[in-house]
């Protein structure tokens, strides 16, 4: 099921801006029992994301119309365009974004990926740093398909990446955390990556149970003497990080604990 | 007049990868007469843009048969994209291409633009650099959109972009050119920028004629301080700068000398 603008149908005008520059912003989320999970917080990224790239965000309730007719248990994903365009970058003022609301299958990842943990990639591209778009999650997404080029063994669930100083920043599909002498680490996405909805989560989950945290640089060599290494979205839900760049983790305490407030909590 | 795959219609699938994640690239010609310039040129540096991104490149006679169909005189645009996708960045092995051919008028720009040049934007947003994607032509134009955003002032005709470095790199819409002490100087565009046609024509036809040339970094100071500057591309072919960064410039040789090369040529 795809609706454009509200209406079903799979088609987009080949002048919208989406297509032509990636000019716009997405969100993806998981839909149970009729239930989009986290959709007050998807939301309130996806206005901030479009401020951010100074686009109409499309009303809460005509997403939300847009979202109840799609099945009942899916992965469901928003896009919000800068609409069509003349010839060339300038942006027309009255500009009507295009709001388009489609469904996939809920993937089946196996039961170990969460239970035991996943094998990871280090990708050989780096991440380009940009603050003017740093975090948003916009179409601009060709880093991204580059790096999940990288690797085709099907026993690799995920690929990380570093910024050109060689800190890490995120997975491919995923933001990543890791938990070292009594701290929960996660990068600083101000000059590179998607800061997506998980981590927002688990950065709020993790400072209301009164865990110590830090948001910062987090050099490869940091993550790799890591106690735990994990990562999130919002179809995964979090993955331990079982084996990576040489080394092999045992399932630790704090990924379930998080795992669990994630699953517990519906903000 | 757009055609999609050699059909003509107007839409693509909302699933198009090049909507999803600007997974393609572009180009820009122009028509005049029934001829489109600089073919060969263009289909070289398609069929490199395509490689470079290990993306299909459609058959030289498909997309001459498009072109032949779109007005004799016109602005012609050719985006080839990955094709549709499956959820997740993930390339499906058999993806077939999209291959997009479509027109628009061509734009009537003041005569003084290449008679006297233009008045040019000095853009805040600096290129980030990313050596996998420097040069190519992709669907990932975030940067130009938010650039282009920085001026509304029908007067000034460009803007000029710059490296975190302080580099100058390109136009919005253009390459950037300048001529000081008897050497011919154009950005190197290893780390970020778009390498164009009309660039790489002017390189060419200047070895050819003799001119001393350096394709290098290229500081704003060094700049400021050319006897002359210009900007080219496939539309506007080549305009003097006459005012950028509080500074006016007179009117040279050497930008009516290179125009007269590229208008005379037809590689």
């Amino acid at each position: 099921m795809t609706l454009i603008d509200g209406i079903p149908a799979d088609v987009v005008s080949a002048n919208d801006r989406g297509l032509l520059y990636g000019d716009g912003v997405f969100r993806t989320l998981k839909r149970v029992g009729g239930v989009t999970l986290c959709w007050a917080r998807q939301y309130r990224k996806l206005a901030a994301d479009c401020a951010a790239l100074r686009l109409g965000c499309p009303a809460a309730a005509d997403l939300e119309a847009d979202l109840a007719r799609l099945p009942r248990d899916c992965v469901a994903k928003i896009i919000v365009t800068r609409g069509r365009a003349e010839r060339g970058y300038a942006v027309v003022p009255d500009a009507s974004p295009t709001r388009i609301v489609t469904s996939s299958p809920l993937p089946t990842y196996p039961q170990s990926h969460a239970a035991l943990g996943v094998k990871v990639h280090l990708c050989g591209l780096r991440l380009a740093s940009q603050p003017r778009l740093a975090g948003i999650k916009h179409l601009n997404r060709l880093e991204n398909v580059l790096a999940r080029m990288e690797w085709d063994d099907p026993a690799v669930a995920e690929g990380i990446l570093l910024d050109t100083e060689g800190g890490v920043i995120e997975g491919t599909m995923s933001n990543v955390f890791c938990y070292r002498a009594g701290v929960l680490h996660t990068p600083d996405l101000s000059g590179c990556g998607v800061a997506g909805v998980q981590r927002e989560r688990i950065l709020d989950f993790a400072a209301q149970s009164g865990m110590a945290m830090k948001v910062g640089t987090l050099p490869l060599d940091a993550l790799m003497e890591a106690e735990e290494v994990m990562l999130c979205n919002s179809v995964i839900g979090l993955w331990p990080v079982r084996e990576f760049n040489g080394r092999i983790w045992e399932m630790g305490g704090v990924a379930a604990q998080l795992r669990q407030l994630m699953e517990e909590r519906d903000d």
